[in-house]
């Protein structure tokens, strides 16, 4: 079965960059870091580890984005105090605020698209744009790291 | 030189509390865990930190009060938003949120009178509510543990 | 130019396991961690993540191989000395003894054969049994990861 | 009931130090490390945390020494080895070997008349020589810390 092409993200605003679609980041391996900027899994775990990523492969190689799918609590993370958050945490991968459902339900519209279960989760994809996997949690630096590399190896498309 | 007495707390909201006056813990060690919602040192060591001491000693024995000295991003940080710091990163001690001062200046009333230099700020007062000693950034478990074991040892007033 | 060939391990005695050769290993990546069992940043470092690569993988897809390259305080760190070492921190992957070189000199046979600069090192072999990598000292292990995660990525010999 | 003194250390060799007695020490918190150099949890945390207790405080005022208790493994654990350990692990507070038992037991003199469990295990003297806390296995900086506070609060004998 062939894995499928990324749905396009649905962002309202763009921090750290220009607004940004996935067929921008072609050719390269992506890390879709879901997070809500009061989590704290994300703030200890998933945030520091995207930030380890950016750091350490080549920006031509690997591209970090976070989304910021607040699912809870959305008066206290609005857009201006996620300003905050990462310019106080200094994040500086682009990160796009996910869209809120027009139906006014909780999830955001990204979120939806992809079926994330929560905060922190990590979205990667292949060269090629199509999502290779999809976790939920707290992932070890090795795993995610063999993840990134296997998806490194293949060749582009 | 006598130490000083500890000034008043000046508190627009308390949570996870009645309403607290320093004079209700006298006869306690007390460690007042000054800090903001949005800055790292603080999530990730000060907080965390001030946890570990509610948890390590009786609470008859010493107290821990936090208290919102927000001097910047004061959109991002409001009551409401803190409430869902407390919540989510599971904070149960008592924390004040600190008085904007009046004349509007961006620190609020209780960080001047204490003259603390910013976040995370760790103030401990001995068992007669003196200010016996005032810390401003990252202190190791060791010498914080080591400043309270040295107030838990003097005679109740 | 082509990865050479890995040399084979000159190893006087086999700890958790039955003598091996680095032939019995084809087919899948294979991690050798070079190490001394009183050399700091091995004990803390090096095989704790030599450990959690053993854990990590299915040992039918990376082999976790220990080389005791002792070339400092050689009567500390005899064999039985080594024994005490892999039983009380629990070292359960094959660890071979470098041999003394017979000359007499302090590095052992199969260290100058990999030309190594010190302990911690780690050593890849792709599933065809060559040298795919060789660092020295502490590697995160998002790097070591990746490292793996690109060798597992390429078809069997 | 008065705190016990102290047993006098039976030791046979000491490294960093000249011969050293309890009564070298008196005045000063003292805190006796026990330990033994291929036991993880001495290696991993006891050590380190001494190490740091010997960096916190002046030397006039807490003074560090080690204990050498092997109970087993022996001959992994010799004085010689102890030596290569000490040195790479850069301990540099005095370290005395515990002499073994006359009666061939593999339990060492010192480790009997201080009736300890295992390793690691922390001793806390007060400035009288008196003991005032012995503990087994980890224990965090905080509640270490504490005690020490405690005892440096006391007034000199």
């Amino acid at each position: 079965m062939e894995p499928a092409p990324a749905p396009a993200l649905d962002v309202e605003r763009w921090f750290n960059s220009e607004p940004l679609a996935l067929d921008d980041l072609h050719g390269r391996v992506v890390l879709i870091e879901a997070f809500q900027m009061l989590c704290p899994a994300c703030v200890t775990h998933g945030i520091p580890q995207a930030q380890r990523v950016q750091q350490l492969y080549p920006s031509t190689e690997v591209a970090v984005v976070g989304l910021h799918t607040v699912f809870e609590h959305h008066d206290s993370m609005g857009p201006d105090a996620l300003a905050t958050y990462l310019s106080e945490f200094r994040v500086t991968f682009p990160v796009g605020v996910d869209r809120p459902h027009e139906d006014g339900g909780r999830i955001p519209t990204t979120m939806r698209r992809y079926d994330l279960q929560g905060t922190p989760s990590q979205i990667l994809l292949d060269r090629a744009g199509r999502i290779r996997s999809k976790t939920f949690g707290i992932v070890d630096d090795l795993a995610l790291g063999t993840r990134i590399g296997r998806l490194l190896a293949e060749p582009p498309p």
